[in-house]
């Protein structure tokens, strides 16, 4: 079997799930109890909280943690749109965002909200000067992506955080959902105001996540409740999911120091297999984009169908995003770079982890060329 | 040691943790994943979806996996306001409801609704006159806890279900977090539309529960995303977090019928052991009340230097919620139950699982009354 679907999800390092056994049976308690058992808890989750914060060079206390990468994003947005509602009511985001980002700005436009949905370049990119264009006097909130989840396309956020600082009142939001571990991104060079990770992105579990939210921000909670996470999330926290996600992006960051080179190697070998195979069309840019994600297209064949085909060679990849994946639309993202809806319709996502390996792709790449020979009609 | 803290959170059990290692290694895909390892992931899911749904005995369409107790009261609360914000703007609740509750219904009132919170008797019982009495044309739902997590005091939620069949456009809605898996409620005769429940209160792993969402309910996502849970909550669904929570509320309800009488037994020793200790007052009714949570008062000592010297003895119990544990005022729900300011800020929690046992509870009551004779002031 060859996973190549890691921006769908990855399979939890073991570490990460001893880590998550450990803690669970031995330090169940709960971190708001008075009692030693619960200031066991409580100290395991500062100290996930602590290594995290190091990780990614903030503060600890500007760590939230969350369910996942969607509550993250949904925590930043109607968060800061309802706590700066008396600043303005304008928000600004892009036209390729995650669903979470999206249908979150498609929530706030109907309680009254105005979004503006820039466009991007054949690239995916997003123009600086065009959010700069964009601001009014209304203007709260502007929310770009790192890494774009279908094309690997990354955002010129530190650009952007530049821009952005002739406009302090102004917050920014960045989804690092599939940067994190991967790209490095300093938030406070970058002036972002808070970021979105999600563990299972980086061999953590799922229904862990976090939200960087700089310190002096403030957020009504989403989950209105006890006073835990500095009153931003009430409920009983996850020491145990808290840990495990800061080893995942611990052993992430690690792995990156060490196989990033090899990553960029494979990388190559599949856009040059591709690049050179008849009848196929690559969506994702060969500069500017993550080395994990590579988005391609075979014209006359279905996307389904393709990975369908893959997958009777035991190997795993996705159509666009996996949590759109069963509505068999056309890629929004790849409309919005302005790719045909023939295009669109037949993309097919490569995306990789540290662990996969040179051998793996090489395998990848004659399984797509016979899968495209197979299905395809030659249109190169 | 004694763990008496089980309203605060359990220690899971043992086969819930093996179930989620396995699903988490084994099963790791993502659920909405067109291919074979995300449709075992889904499998797994609409399996626990299932298991959960015939132990409460509803649809599994109907089951709509959250990240907590704390997120299902939130998105049942503010996801129906929004939703039914057309058919009035007026909610009912109690003045004894949980911080999640009670904070949600704080923040919807700084949005513009109107908040009812009822009063409560001595015993903390809301009577189901009062809310009829307190309806108006504009209102939309009726919130109101099963068992109350500081005093265990059960309402008469069937009762209030009946009254409300006179207002079929009023949404009731149960938190049922500390009775789930130990007092029995049928939500389809008791005319629930939406029950809350936290897989960590009853033997399973934080970061995970569920709301029972009556079918064709609209709730506004609180989590907007990919269509995941029906539309209900975007995000990437945690199956082995499912699967752990489907096997902790099947074991615990085998572990009620087999063993409630020895709870209710327990109950009684503490009951009576506690009534006959001078400088003691039970803040917990006799009847009515759920067998696993004990509330009593020791006037002149603080609540918090009770349950440290307690813990000194090696037994873990707690102060109020504990959510709120750290404010160190005077508990709220006593005082709406007409307890004077001194008892409710001495009062400690007693609260059990089903794996607690008499020689425990025999030495717990030695416990106190060492403790009290050492630290208190004798009234009675
Ligand atoms: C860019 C991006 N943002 C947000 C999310 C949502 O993260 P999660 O699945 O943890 O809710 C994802 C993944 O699905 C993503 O790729
Ligand atoms: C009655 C009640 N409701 C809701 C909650 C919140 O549940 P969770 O801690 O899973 O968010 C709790 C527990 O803290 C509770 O006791």
């Amino acid at each position: 079997m060859i996973y190549f679907d890691n921006s769908a999800t990855t399979k939890p390092f073991k570490e990460v799930l001893d880590s998550f056994m450990k803690v669970s049976s031995e330090f169940f308690g709960n971190p708001s109890s008075l009692h030693g058992i619960g200031a066991t808890a409580e100290k395991l989750l500062s100290q996930a909280r602590m290594q995290i914060a190091g990780l990614l060079e903030v503060e600890a206390e500007e760590i939230c943690f969350t369910s996942g990468g969607t509550e993250s994003n949904n925590l930043a947005l109607k968060g800061a749109a309802a706590a700066y509602r008396t600043r303005g009511n304008h928000l600004i985001t892009t036209a390729v965002e995650h669903a979470s980002v999206r249908e979150s700005f498609n929530q706030l436009e109907k309680h009254g909200y105005k979004v503006t949905f820039l466009p991007v370049d054949t690239q995916g990119r997003v123009s600086p000067a065009d959010i700069r264009d964009a601001m009014t006097d209304e203007t709260i909130l502007v929310s770009v992506m790192h890494v774009n989840n279908e094309t690997g396309t990354i955002q010129p956020i530190e650009e952007i955080g530049q821009m952005l600082r002739a406009f302090p009142k102004v917050l920014f939001h960045v989804d690092g959902v599939q940067g994190a571990g991967k790209i490095p991104l300093n938030l406070k060079e970058a002036e972002v105001d808070m970021y979105s990770f999600s563990a299972h992105k980086f061999h953590g579990l799922k229904g862990s996540g976090g939200l960087y939210i700089k310190k002096g921000i403030r957020l009504e909670p989403l989950l209105s409740g006890g006073s835990q996470e500095n009153l931003r999330r009430g409920g009983t926290e996850n020491p145990a999911g808290a840990v495990a996600m800061a080893k995942a992006l611990r052993i992430s960051l690690e792995q990156r120091t060490e196989r990033l080179d090899t990553m960029n190697e494979i990388r190559a070998k599949l856009m040059d297999g591709l690049d050179e195979m008849k009848g196929v069309a690559i969506n994702t840019p060969l500069a500017g984009a993550a080395p994990h994600i590579i988005n391609f297209s075979v014209p006359g064949i279905k996307a389904e169908t393709f990975v369908h085909s893959l997958e009777e060679m035991g190997i795993y990849v996705s159509t666009t995003s996996a949590c759109s994946s069963k509505k068999k639309t056309a890629s929004r993202t790849l409309l919005a770079m302005g790719v045909d809806d023939e295009l669109a319709s037949s993309a097919v996502r490569i995306s990789l982890s540290f662990e996969n390996t040179l051998e793996e792709a090489k395998n990848v790449l004659l399984a797509i060329e016979k899968t495209v020979a197979k299905l395809g009609k030659v249109l190169k």
